[in-house]
């Protein structure tokens, strides 16, 4: 087994893979921005280093100072958490050059995934269903305007370099398409110094359904079902659950069968995720893979009883994955709700300051808070806003709900603002109690009608 | 389903209570002492009554306070906790009496399981195995002593209507037996003014192991296992676990089945514990039986992750039990440490006071925290000194204890004194991880080589 990791990251995340370590008699090394001194991963930790100044670009982002840290640390392993450096191919070449374990797939899997057209590409080849779009690249207006009125309209340009809704539009009709082309084009351009463009259809309505995937060194995948994570506020996920109350269960083997097939196809190594939408038919098509841990894997752990972090540290430590597909039972019903610290009176501010009084709700069988606050501990203004997940399992989904809805009320952070009114909302609306929503809803059907 | 229930307790169970009743839709009653205004359960509770001064005969005991509580809330069941009056057979049939659901068992099985010379003729009706003693009352010295000779020394000497170690000597030699039959029978008459008195042959060495069973008003009678209660400082439960690492299968299945029968023959209702003690050879002995939940009961919950507070509101709302025998199946290993405001530098003192900082551990799948306490809590010093369990579950038993670890690591409590050291000094015995200790390892052979 690794003897010591170093973690790239900071927040609850660092906290997580901190934990999972010490329960596995893994030393730590954390490191941490001049904002972060006092921050919970850096305690924890079984050695601490800055890594320089408070903006991400000048420490959780710079490579070099990373690197330096675990080599003076004697780190034989990174984790890189999600967000930062977690999906970057050359963060991942860098380390394995210099002989330490990036905890994730090889560095050719992340780049290959990384770019959409070609992950798009890749699924293909697998018989994996993709979304209908263009086969390779979109080079004119009058290329774009053949292949819209193929697909039908509306149909979304997408930069193949693409990420966090950069150099995407949505197009509506063909009187649209030459502005558009060009304007998002520039975009990518200016975003990723790269405006290869690719067409899609647009599905919708759809849910977001995605799988979570564990592959060894040695040619083992198996997936651990399915999350459910429509609904989104502006392609953030807000509240995420598993199962899935759209899919039947034949969709659902079917689902995992073909997550795992793409896994096995792209030769994936460690822990992913492969994000579907799927339609009003239950027809699904492959959206894109995450390779790296992801915010809500908590919601999978509580359905399994399977540490995923841990089987991710098994995995860096070559060893083989101990589970067999027909081992994993989803049971009960889990649901995350990720605490904010921001303002919805405020069009969902980011809000930053100290939390003056914390309580965070504990108790029960089934109830799980994932967190880097303690009392007194001050948020800084620099980072993701997401400041908890608080996760609750019951026999059934409306348990779940009634242990969140508890769990919700029972919380009090002081001194911030935070969503929990929202998430509170969401959970007494009869919609989502009915499991009557799409990736839209929360944006165009919820939010115009809730008075924060 | 009951609508309303009033909880007879206060600290943790009373937040336990709570939070299950929450979750199920149920209003609350809490009742209070002067000196709990500010306690967590009054704050949670749908409605809180103050029933008096802070001594608990002043309240917390005062039964007619209590039910008037609940007449005038219009609360339709009592849920009593562990402890104050929940093995209090008038108090049972004064619920019965006044229309209010008492949930636990009849009040005729509380009087028959609370005098332990009945509760032990009933056992040998039923052929569930006691330990060798005296089949009825004890009249005289002489009759002491052709008895003890007969069952060998040492022996003890109990009162029938005996409690937390009164009218109770331990006998080594015929000598020893004509003052303290004498003293015990004082004791008794003064703390019960009952001065019946039986004798029992000492089992030592002796692991204490208990079954949890659940038993509705139809007939249906489970058990969801073993806990381990063998670690105890001064008949004091410390720290308990389950499955025992004492015991084979087969005398797993046998304790099980025997609880049962135990269970059935005295037509029990609602949730309960048969307590055994064990010698080395793995042969049991019916101790006794708890007629109330307990403190380790979700060291069963996590094990089987079955909720035994809401079976116990679905029993008291006349449902039957959904839960079948063979559906009950213990995963993982569970470990439960108590922690308690009290200073083992000075004897394991007590220790009262403001909780000027807290920081409960959270994260982590196999993670719970129950507590009554927060941040600015003020201990009061009337009550009993237990104030948090941390229970953690694992795939096996080594990680329960390294989850167990990190726990009480990352465990914050500033301004009382705790048994945090304590319990981290016994997880890292060799004797504790090797499962190598009896009911007197605590107190006899860890104790005196252990510098606080």
């Amino acid at each position: 087994m690794l003897k010591k990791v170093l973690i790239a990251n900071r927040g609850e995340i660092a906290v997580r893979i901190i934990r999972a370590c010490h329960e596995m008699g893994i030393q730590t090394v954390a490191v941490y921005s001049e904002a972060d001194r006092e921050a919970l991963h850096t305690q924890l930790a079984t050695e601490a280093i800055c890594i320089g100044p408070a903006r991400a670009s000048d420490s959780y982002l710079d490579m070099t100072s990373i690197l330096s840290a675990a080599v003076v640390t004697g780190a034989q392993a990174i984790h890189p958490g999600f967000g930062f450096l977690s999906e970057n191919s050359i963060f991942a070449t860098m380390c394995e050059e210099m002989n330490i374990v990036f905890i994730g797939p090889k560095a050719e899997t992340i780049d290959l995934m990384g770019n959409k057209s070609n992950a798009r590409n890749a699924m293909m080849e697998a018989n994996v269903p993709v979304i209908p779009g263009s086969k390779g690249y979109i080079k004119t207006v009058e290329e774009a305007e053949v292949k819209a009125e193929e697909l039908g309209y509306p149909v979304i340009l997408k930069a193949a370099a693409g990420g966090g809704g950069k150099g995407m539009r949505k197009i509506s009709q063909a009187s649209e398409l030459a502005t558009l082309f060009s304007q998002a084009k520039a975009e990518a351009k200016a975003a990723f110094g790269d405006d290869r463009m690719y067409l899609e259809k647009i599905i919708s309505p759809a849910r977001h359904i995605e799988v979570q995937i564990l592959a060894d060194e040695f040619g083992n995948v198996i997936h651990l079902g399915e999350r459910d994570c429509s609904l989104q506020r502006n392609h953030q996920k807000v509240l995420e659950e598993s199962p899935s109350t759209f899919i039947s269960d034949e969709t659902r083997i079917k689902m995992g069968e073909i997550a795992v097939r793409a896994a096995k196809h792209v030769d994936y190594r460690n822990a992913g995720t492969i994000e579907f939408l799927v339609d009003t038919n239950e027809k699904f098509y492959f959206m894109e893979m995450n390779t790296r841990i992801q915010v809500e894997h908590p919601v999978t752990e509580m359905a399994t009883g399977i540490d995923i972090v841990k089987e991710q540290l098994r995995i860096a430590s070559r060893k083989p994955l101990m589970i067999k597909q027909q081992d994993v039972k989803l049971t009960g019903h889990t649901i995350e709700c990720r605490i904010n610290a921001e303002n919805p009176k405020l069009g969902f501010r980011p809000s930053s300051g100290t939390v003056e009084y914390l309580y965070l709700p504990s108790g029960g069988n089934g109830l799980r808070v994932e967190s880097a606050m303690y009392g007194g501990y001050a948020i800084p203004p620099f980072y993701d806003s997401m400041i908890a997940k608080i996760i609750t399992k019951g026999e059934d989904r409306e348990e779940a709900i009634a242990k969140m809805k508890r769990a919700l009320h029972e919380l009090v952070i002081e001194g911030v603002d935070t969503n929990r009114e929202f998430q509170q909302a969401i959970l007494n609306d009869d919609n989502f109690v009915y499991g009557n929503f799409d990736t839209d809803y929360l944006q165009t059907t919820f939010l115009p009608n809730w008075q924060p």
